[in-house]
């Protein structure tokens, strides 16, 4: 346990401190889940410029990409905590007064791109471009209904 | 392919149109990278806490917040891409001058959170709170030359 200290240190580094799994600040769900919707983008942009033609199609690195967003999926729901909507966010408070309709269009969202990484994993380009289409429908379905306009 | 224009507005929603693979916008690559530490340290926190006593030890949980960490762990090191050093990230410029040892604490932080992962999935509570000490000294290690102090 001597260890323990720089446990402490590296947490310091983090710039975090007093967060408990019992009281999440909402400012810390608002951050986790941009964050995660951030790591998403960074990988689906890229896709759709190879779907769009715009950069040249490459089964493996889409597939690498469709992987980590079907990670991702899975990671989003909990960071809409309860009393999480605050004015940062690009979350609507529909959210959180149609919970479950939420929660539904999100486990769409992970059960399409779960999808498209299996296919991903294929040679079939055609029907990768389907699958990611059908994913980013998913996208589309829940951000006109539950985000914040730009 | 008539499902297409979908694409478009997903990527549209996302208020993102002009990145390519080519040229990642450095303020594409800092929102990035600190996302994924932000869902690193969304992981990071709760397991400490269950280290440090503050909150029940439960062994799959652990486990669960550590296969996750390990699996961003592999993610960070693409968002430090040439000229993202921006006055927003808390990255040093030290990391591109010293790329490669930089480089080697970032792949001691994949390997230790690999072995974290590894071991959290067992049920020796003290093995896992050493693996863990051992993760978090690996992300001391990197902050301590290359982040920004706060």
């Amino acid at each position: 346990m001597q260890r323990l200290p720089l446990v402490f240190a590296a947490v310091a580094g983090f710039a975090v401190s007093a967060v408990t799994l019992a009281a999440i600040k909402p400012d810390t769900a608002v951050a986790y889940r941009q964050g995660v919707f951030h790591a998403i983008l960074w990988n689906f942009v890229p896709m759709s410029e190879m779907v769009r033609g715009r950069a040249r199609w490459n089964q493996a690195d889409f597939s690498k990409r469709a992987v980590r967003i079907s990670f991702y999926s899975r990671q989003l729901l909990e960071g809409f905590t309860p009393r999480s909507l605050t004015g940062r966010g690009g979350a609507k408070p529909g959210i959180w007064t149609h919970w479950l309709d939420f929660e539904v269009k999100m486990h769409a969202f992970e059960d399409a791109s779960a999808a498209l990484a299996l296919t991903a994993k294929g040679t079939d380009e055609v029907a990768t471009k389907t699958a990611f289409a059908k994913t980013a429908e998913t996208c589309k379905s829940c951000h006109d209904k539950y985000r914040k306009d730009d």
